[in-house]
């Protein structure tokens, strides 16, 4: 047992940690503050900013690392690229600089997996530049999505063409203006067996047919530019090829992206709430109320401790997870995927809402980025499957250890 | 010992129930779903609907009725008035359309027991009229306003004048045009006793001066018609006439405001929560995953069940308080009025965001109510002195009986 | 609304207070303390002054008090008999000496609805007397017992005898030597409708085929001299007129007993949270660390206050629930009855552990009377039916509010 | 990083758990469910059993495994003990037969790291040996002894003799009657620096003076035949030779003694809780109620998961923390070592009490170890320094990283 993390990953952490100090962080903080200055405006365009630093960071390589390829992506395991994504995911604008940004990594990596040779040509590798973006379109918003079984969209084979009908919700990044690509799963052929009626299609955001009705918010935030976006297709045609994998494949592919883009975001929200962390230790000492620093007073530090212990718990189990992801591959890591997408969200959760608490009424307000973390985390407490349906794996294979695995689903 | 409200509070409640079911909730409901509709924009000044419907309940003789006064309010008593409250509460429209919204509720308790002859003509007369609004300065940006005695702002009394200076924030109310006074509270005089230094004065908004620097965001939100504003005072000169009850009244008048205000929104925010759990219930009911309604899933029924549990007891506790701030004044009611601060808001926020998580997606966006109603609870456990400050109180309260008061101020 | 307790029960209030201080507080406290001068043993023989001190308090009219009937109680209705069973229950004794313990309460009131009158005459009349001591035997070791249709234990009719068959556990009191009579529920028709099928049976305990298998522990204590027995009935045979009221009716009966059993459980929880609070502020304000008293140290504070909000809300609604019982019966408090059963011993639970760990290494000993206390409380969390059987009965009658009956069942 | 354990230690995992399986569990169960068929009775002589079972885990070199050292014990790493202790821990009597358990392993360090030759061959070999055991005597009965500098405790040098006067208690393992050496801490030079003003004594038990006062109860438990005494040292004299490593020293060890016992126990705690999950999930499996296995009832799966993912990650945190003692030694592991000692006793007294909940009554009796264990776990929220003290600990070095060390004190 070894908990030292390899020296390329460390390496590869000082220059994105120096990046981020040196391009990132300063800027954004600035942007944020901002909206105090003017009437507040939805900024649906990306800054000029955004590109410049995209290149920078493509020039020195700190590019695509997500991806355990050494041709496309760094080559480095899940479990290297642990802490690189945690430090990425303290701000919400490097993700994207670094080209390791969801849903485009998760995306990518469908590509990767499943993609034929013109599928790679014509998505993966604009992609893996950074010309375009692209939204994954699951969820709908008439049906519980929690159960993907419930899916309502369709998308039927009549002879060589696929035909897409059906409304999407919670599209992350139809906002951005090179948003080119979609995927867009839907049920192809009800008298399969049930996880195999399902395909994966790439529909170019272009295609006739396709409509962004409307963009959500969560818990008041537009995310702007990036969005996320409610979109119909409304009988799409196109051809067969481009059904990722062929036609019934859409849950094992499904399955296949949602482990690395579920870690992903654990890792992103590690580094979250390890920021919050340190904001609320940095207040807590240089705030004074009753004639004591705030560290002082209450119970206090005993949430900082409480923080602390819950951050480390919950980062060891991400890096065991991606372990066992580089090891034993998603299959055999199902139940510890299920496990960090409740326990980090929720942490991260609990622990800027203690951050805000100790910022007072600031810690409400667009003076800090905390309302914006917090929504985060608390929307991954929905993306990516409930917590509820994440309990219920982490249950189902637990029991089936006792019973067989009809009666462990229950 | 009597559970059973008075017979005049349930034909109030009756009346105000009607009035809410057939001229705001479903304008509300669709004013809020227009947000899809449209670009997003900052509506800042109020819709031409909510002054007709204000003159509808004023002439229907629901107004005012927070004001235990016969002849200006209806002279209900706290207990009396709770459950209106918590009817009110359910909607963000209501309080107001009401006149019963804070802060000027507060800001009308304030005048009606500190103000002069003068002081009742110019601005309390205009407020029970629903005419103007008005906002509370008191907390500040640059120091920890928990501790109230680490106020910056000054009032300094120069001859017949009072010469005001420095920045208030989180003063809700300015961002509506009709935001025409302003109470601001600041250092007189440093060497009285601590809780003799301050004093309130009435300040014109118009006065030269006085200048709303921007607004703040809670969660993301600007809460607009009303907002959150950040507002400077720079040599704003006054005549001594413009302070309330005399200089360095301000604790005592604060004291006397908050216990009322603070009263007023946990009976609003039982109201949210109450409308949280049947938000729950009507989706668990109505939706179905994996073959069954949500509410026949994993632990979908004991969240119901605890929820029901921590409202009722929750709105047992409000009651009781408001008995005894009828009873005993708001100084025999002193350890109940932060017991509720407390309680109430985590509850709130316990209940919406259980009922957020329900809904899934759609729960953290704009289709729903739930993530105002969720930041309006949360905003409430720091508005009004911290859920730290107020178990503060309560704890000195209670040590109080086994020490002398000193020692049990720790 | 009124929160003012009526004057007599004031009255009887200050006359247990009184009684409690002067003659039982110290001594049991000097009982447990004995605990470390001898080897253990267990005392399954009440002491003599117990014997002594009811004579005295039924002699001083503090007898019954329970009972809302005139002649046989004292008349109190269950929102007066409140406070007296609060105080009571911080006692573990004073309840037996006032003869309002349970077991003995719910079976007085099951033959006071239900019993014939020569059931009254021969086992009544003696308990209400405090002259013997009875058992409720109704939970099974081989089944889960949360349900009580599960039940395997069986009442069969032969001519006119019943024939009574099963093994039941956790009857407490068993361990009396007076304990002299059990209620004995078990299944007579299997055919007849669903909660039609058993029959409460009341059975001499020197009844031929009566055995004390061994006694239980609870947490490890034996709980002497009352304690928790297993007790099995093999082929005992009872006239037919042993039955209380009539073959069948059993689960109608049970209903009625639990009402008042488990709010009477509740209400003397809240006595046990409040001393456990009262000790916990004596500990914090008398015992010095790191150069502070404890009430000084961290979240202690906090604790303390949180506490006193938790009782204060499960208190009012015990109280509610009385209410509800006295003006419209067991059936119109079904859901408050569950809720309390619920609330109050998660919240006992809670405060007497913080009271424990304020109290440090002390707190888990014999010095103190909270570690019996906690299991007290922890016993009640399954008692009387668990927490999750009662959340369901919640949920399910909130979710009525919405969906019709059956599917509130789910 | 790597997360596979080394060879050797899981070859030790499986020949331990080989004997636990053949020679120790089964035994075990059938001790306590002899509780039912007898009086019950006090066993502090322990069964001769023990002795043969501790001669074949010796003659299987099953034996002394937690020392790091080569000649003296199995030379594992801290992190490669961990799954054994772990496994150990699932057993109340197997950490005494592997002769590793509580307090002699800490006792045994001391000596190992401290002792003199003398002391070494006096009183480590026949521990090492298991032929004898031994207390540790620090907390006393009238201080707050989580601040050890309250200590009263006396160790005065007077010529060649050290003479000590004083009341422990808590000392476990007093009750064995071989328990033949106490070591015993107190203050020996006031007028030294606060961490230099006290001594640790090897004192012999059959001293004059030494007196064991009394056996403390936890939680209603005796834990005999081991037990937790107090003890009285009165005008005890004995050569200076037998201050282990020399007047003023006791703290500097004290902290070294603690770091291995306190992740001794949170090993041997996470064994516990993996016990607990295993018991509920049998439970849930196998038990019926409502016509459904307990496991498809309510929030059963979920709080299934919620404990897999507790035990998950306090694990991951104990092996990082052994890690880190193992690379840094136990410096480099103060937060560590105190977030273990918070993280896994609260963690494992919530999944037994989970596990105790599932099991209806039965769980809350001696038909099951549950109510044991979770006792167990509850002492160590407060043993070897109660949560408060350790989050303390925690939050200091946190802060510490923004402020400087005094400052970081509080």
């Amino acid at each position: 047992m070894d908990f030292e993390n390899s020296a390329r990953s460390k390496d590869y952490l000082e220059r994105i940690d120096a990046f981020m100090r040196e391009h990132i962080e300063e800027q954004e903080e600035k942007a944020r503050l901002m909206m105090f200055e003017r009437d507040p405006l939805y900024q649906w365009t990306p800054p000029p900013e955004l590109e410049q630093l995209k290149e920078k960071a493509r020039a020195e390589g700190l590019w695509n690392l997500f991806l355990p390829d050494d041709e496309y992506g760094a080559g480095l395991s899940n479990v290297e690229y642990a802490p690189l994504a945690e430090r990425m995911g303290q701000s919400f604008l490097a993700p994207e600089i670094f080209n390791c940004s969801a849903p485009d990594t998760g995306n990518m990596e469908v590509l990767y997996h499943f993609g034929s040779k013109q599928q790679k040509d014509d998505w993966l590798m604009p992609l893996l530049a950074g010309d375009i973006r692209s939204v994954f379109c699951m969820t709908e918003p008439a049906v519980a999505s929690s159960d993907a079984t419930n899916m309502e969209a369709t998308a039927t084979i009549e002879g060589d063409e696929v035909v897409l009908n059906g409304v999407k919700w919670w599209s992350t990044g139809a906002g951005y203006p090179n948003c080119d690509i979609a995927i867009f799963m839907a049920l192809t052929d009800p008298t399969a067996h049930k996880y195999a009626q399902h395909s994966m299609v790439l529909v170019p955001m272009d295609s006739p047919g396709v409509r962004i009705d409307h963009m959500l918010t969560t818990m008041g935030y537009w995310d702007e530019p990036s969005g996320h976006g409610q979109i119909s297709f409304e009988n799409v045609r196109l051809p067969v090829s481009a059904i990722i994998g062929g036609p019934g494949r859409a849950f094992e592919i499904a399955q296949s992206r949602l482990g690395p883009g579920r870690i992903h975001h654990c890792m992103r929200l590690i580094g979250q709430a390890e920021r919050a962390l340190r904001m609320a230790c940095e207040r807590a000492t240089s705030r004074v109320a009753f004639g004591k620093p705030l560290a002082n007073l209450g119970g206090n530090r005993e949430r900082i401790a409480d923080a602390r212990i819950a951050i480390e718990q919950a980062r060891l189990l991400v890096l065991k997870c991606a372990w066992l992801i580089d090891t034993k591959g998603v299959l055999g890591a199902l139940s510890e995927i299920s496990q960090i997408k409740v326990a980090v969200p929720n942490m991260a959760q609990g622990v800027i809402d203690m951050a805000i608490q100790l910022h007072g009424g600031a810690g409400l307000s667009n003076q800090f980025a905390l309302p914006a973390m917090w929504t985060h985390a608390r929307v991954l407490r929905l993306a990516d499957g409930p917590d509820e349906v994440h309990r219920g794996v982490v249950a189902r294979l637990e029991l089936a250890k006792y019973v067989d695995r009809d009666a462990a689903r229950g």
